[in-house]
């Protein structure tokens, strides 16, 4: 994948090339692997050397994701062993496939040196049998899954510095998450059901043709799925609450056995997860106090927006920046706190959080080529 | 509003004209008024005698509504008084203007004999001080509300029967009630507040122009707003819910204290609602046996689809049709109650049932000329 | 296929019994089967006996298609012979399969005194090594051929009315052709290339799921596609055009050897074509004189709207209508005429004009069932 | 309009302060202005120093254009005089607002030495009747006229880098001139009307609310606008046309009489242009010698993408994008050359350009700051 020459300088040009990191992207031809690709053009310190895809290696990238410009690079089949990409300056490995397909040989690219963030839900739970039961399917690779780190950047910042292996959070589970975590860690929750609703947009359901995303089911209609406690995020989210919940002094009921009832829905838009959670509450809270409370969890997250009283946020506000939108109401004299989130699905909620860990695990600042600023329109 | 001559026939002309009821629409520019027109054109009884709209009298329908084939109606002015309607043929009026436009003068309407369903919200609370809490208005004829039935067809049926004037229930209120009301009525709710979340299509935010609704703005993401207790239909859904519940034996929490969060949405579709409530259950509930009891309360109405176990409501489904799909699903243990229920909002929500009622009113079955088929795409 | 007791009222129940005829329809679980079925219920003389899906036999319509209330309808499998359906009532038969899948056994269900409606490409071709040149196949059954009406209803309409099978047209082919056919009938056309663009829903690639149609790809996008003369349609716009033009008494070019530039173009909206077309002109024109022309050519035609001067077409105003709207313009100083139609694609380019050719075929009003009135949101 | 402290870092604080230029933006809140705003922002040497809104002046950006992170940015007024943007470090300013806004106090921010780039269309014309003619208003400034440069930045190039003031074109202008141009230039072009299509997003209509931008009236459906020889652009488009024709030697027509005819329509898009044009062809042409003739004159041109034989442009592929892609076809047996090009219209079509022009004019590379990857999703 050797760069023409006399390419049109970018951003990346500007910088030394003492910084230079060079960069695999496995699964570049679905819609997280694109915007890895998309946002790495623009990150100052990233080389892209290789790019892979199961169905076209072979063929430009340009030709299977005409969005972008390609550069000529030919995709490459998808790697079984890291020896090639060390080769052509592989430093980092992001992997966009889909679960199952790349926890069994992670351990080799992990023991070449690499660094691996993977986007999957593979190393997200640190129990294989909870990964068994969300998956249906053996944990490919359960001996790595102490070492992984939840990379939910705001929450695991410093395990994710000295991390080699970065499990990338799953999008809806981010932006429900960072609603939810605050109020658990400051123990608001009474342990009473929490009611997550969530809409997605289309390409959270990924490339591969289907009727669910062909454009006239799709396009003018919402529609939930898997709801209640089907969906295999909820793994995930449990484990994050109940590890961020601190001890109770009561008896009362804790998150540790409290639920949490999470309704996706489908709603025709190509980006985006709006996040609306009801918590219900230990005790009765006021409105100002609680978004102080949030103001503070994130005052030093720059990506990280808890808006004004008067504010609710929108997935068009953050649609293709690596952006949280947060605003905090409370409800039913004071028993229940409400909570909504933004983001964009491909951005916070997949490529561009997988950056910003990129970016702490190098020690550069979490912003470093990341987007704050949304595409408006 | 001559029909010009020779025009081409249509379904109404196969019936004998000893069946046919002058209609008059006030508001036919808006997206409700000209749902009516198109609804009442398929109607066998119906003869569209009069439609007026504020800010184009004296232009053709057709000029300003160009979907609608108008065969040269001419738009009157809004009308203030019944006289010259009622010398036109008018027997029955449908008011599709925004709420506070019309109540004043329908008194005036109605003693002149002619029927009233008004699809604003001042005629669906009881109570005019609930009115000026919830419309920030006083009411401009309280002593016309305890005459008019509320009409959500499926729960107010006979009362419909023999009313002269009907107050057609809002788009949210008619999607929520109808998923919340069977488990009211069983008492199955333990009074702990129910969330329910909505999503709207554009169509239900009006015609009038305003950074909103413009397609760059709300046409590529999903956007919540009067959150939490703000929103004004909340007024309607309580007092139906309320007047639902059968009494409470026990001391324990009852409807009439229990609270109603409800967070509407926007997003990106024309037409549609979508409800997705979690009702905490009094006692632990099986979801076939809840699917049971919904299916026995619906098996009468024609327009309610009880879906199977494994479906799920979808907007698109019930676009342009006046049916409201449903689905229940039991969470946490069996202590949530989920239900999902999906219309749409000018049909269902607003001029399809309108029409369900004026049906019931003039003793026709419920269904006349009422689509029972989505426009599927 | 059974109706269940005690269903709802419809139209239809309004009518006769003897004026119902028995209807079949076959590919009915595609965009165009679908909407049969849709505006057959609402035909007053349309008795749906039974229909077929060759991927969905033996489920209910309501399950596969859950737009439609579906009455307990069962899928058939594709019949191959007339013999059950013929059983069962069935008079008429709307084939909504893909090209080269019913054309074979059409002879059967025609010798067996059906009417047939094919909504194929293939009987629209009067020259079966045209059809082979276009669809890339030989003609399954070309002695067919010289019996088959082509059912451009407003310009076919009395070839029709004694026909036993009708070649549906192309829904590209019916919106280019009544924008073009009054200008070529009345010699205005010099016989250079006339430059026809179209836009069309997504319907019209199909319910089969592809990238193409993934909403992702073409959600937020305009594409054009097989432009210039690869569209197989051409064939059938430039037969119409040829057999539509008077002999000319001068030498020059003529519309036998005159070409047609045709440019399709994929948009995101479900429904609806847009055809924009640029007719070199014989002499200078006056745009009055021509707008005349074509109210004269379609003052007999229900379904037509010829718009004022300063009015466009929309496609919106068409969806969900059988109605094409048609405006002209002059442009180069007289030289070229610019006409600009709408249709929806599933309406009068597909379903609806079938229902209008079969009312013509069976001698009921051409609007007999037929909605005239767009959908408008 | 402070930067407040311990801002997270962004791209441009890599690059050394000695290369940083001071920007302001007029008419901030529309589309075009918050786009420059966001590409300003990943510009290694823009600094925004100041921004107006004319509506919202005392407002925080973020809280007007909630896309953006804003950074604490307060709006200013719109300014009259250059003094206090001078003041604030203000060395070039970018219009986006409506024409006649700007013009006639542009020479008083050119004296002060600023650089300007215009982005409405006062200063594209060189002929002030022809403007008068155009937008129906005598021209604000016509002796500025003579210095202004069109900046089509492919075409005008050498002329742009010493410009002062530059005009950036119209949306729909850049796409149908960057894909006649190279025909025209070449002698192509036999002088017949061109027939030029094009489809826009809805951002190209503007942020101000209308009954056309509501997203009821133009989110499922296409519409032509202003077509025939109507629209503003056409005179942009023929001067630069008749600009680039070389001398004919024959007798034959030329462009400088030739005509153009432009057939805008808007589709349920945000953003994108996609041109199709018909050239009629002096003499008969071969597609591959077009498309070599193509690539030769743009292969300088790093935005410049002309596509393979098979493929052709969408405009989803340049969403977000800097570049302009650009398929090539031959139709009516070699007679008529088919171009079409497909631009982002807030980008390459207006602040992206705009951009690229003020890197000419500071001597840096073309694609500075400028993405050449689309958002693909």
């Amino acid at each position: 994948m050797a760069r023409a020459e006399g390419l049109p300088r970018r951003t990346q040009d500007f910088v030394g090339i003492a910084d230079a990191v060079g960069v695999g992207v496995l699964g570049a031809t679905g819609y997280g692997g694109a915007e890895l690709i998309r946002l790495l053009a623009g990150h100052p310190h990233a080389r892209l050397r290789a790019a892979s895809s199961r169905q076209s290696a072979g063929r430009s990238l340009e030709s299977q994701m005409p969005s972008l410009a390609g550069h000529g690079l030919i995709l490459d089949d998808d790697p079984q062993d890291p020896e090639a990409w060390v080769d052509r300056g592989v430093d980092v490995i992001f992997s966009a496939l889909p679960h199952g397909a790349f926890a069994a040989r992670a351990g080799r690219f992990l023991e070449a040196g690499l660094k691996v963030i993977d986007l999957s839900g593979d190393f997200r739970l640190r129990d294989a049998a909870e990964y068994e039961r969300r998956y249906h399917m053996p944990h490919p690779a359960p001996d790595l899954l102490e070492s992984a780190v939840y990379g939910l950047t705001e929450w695991r910042g410093f395990h994710i510095d000295c991390a080699q292996l970065v499990a990338n959070p799953g999008c809806y589970a981010t932006a429900i998450l960072m609603a939810a975590l605050p109020a658990v860690e400051a123990r608001l929750w009474n342990g009473a059901p929490i009611v997550a609703n969530a809409l997605s947009g289309v390409s959270g359901a990924g490339r591969a043709p289907s009727l669910t995303t062909h454009f006239v089911e799709c396009g003018s209609g919402a529609a939930p799925y898997r709801v209640g406690e089907e969906h295999a995020h909820l793994g995930e989210i449990l484990q994050m609450v109940r590890s961020t919940e601190p001890r109770k002094t009561s008896a009362g009921p804790t998150a540790a056995n409290g639920s949490f009832i999470f309704n996706p829905h489908l709603v025709p838009m190509s980006r985006g997860i709006l996040a609306s959670i009801a918590i219900p509450l230990d005790r009765r809270q006021e409105p100002d106090a609680v978004r102080e409370l949030y103001r503070r969890r994130y005052e030093e997250c720059p990506f990280v927006r808890v808006l004004d009283v008067d504010a609710l946020p929108e997935t068009r506000h953050v649609r293709g920046s690596n952006r949280c939108d947060i605003a905090v109401r409370v409800a039913a004299d004071g028993t229940m706190l409400l909570v909504f989130a933004a983001i964009d699905n491909l951005v916070k909620g997949a490529a561009g959080q997988a950056i910003q860990n990129w970016n702490r695990m190098q020690g550069w600042p979490e912003t470093t080529g990341l987007p704050l600023d949304g595409f408006g329109s």
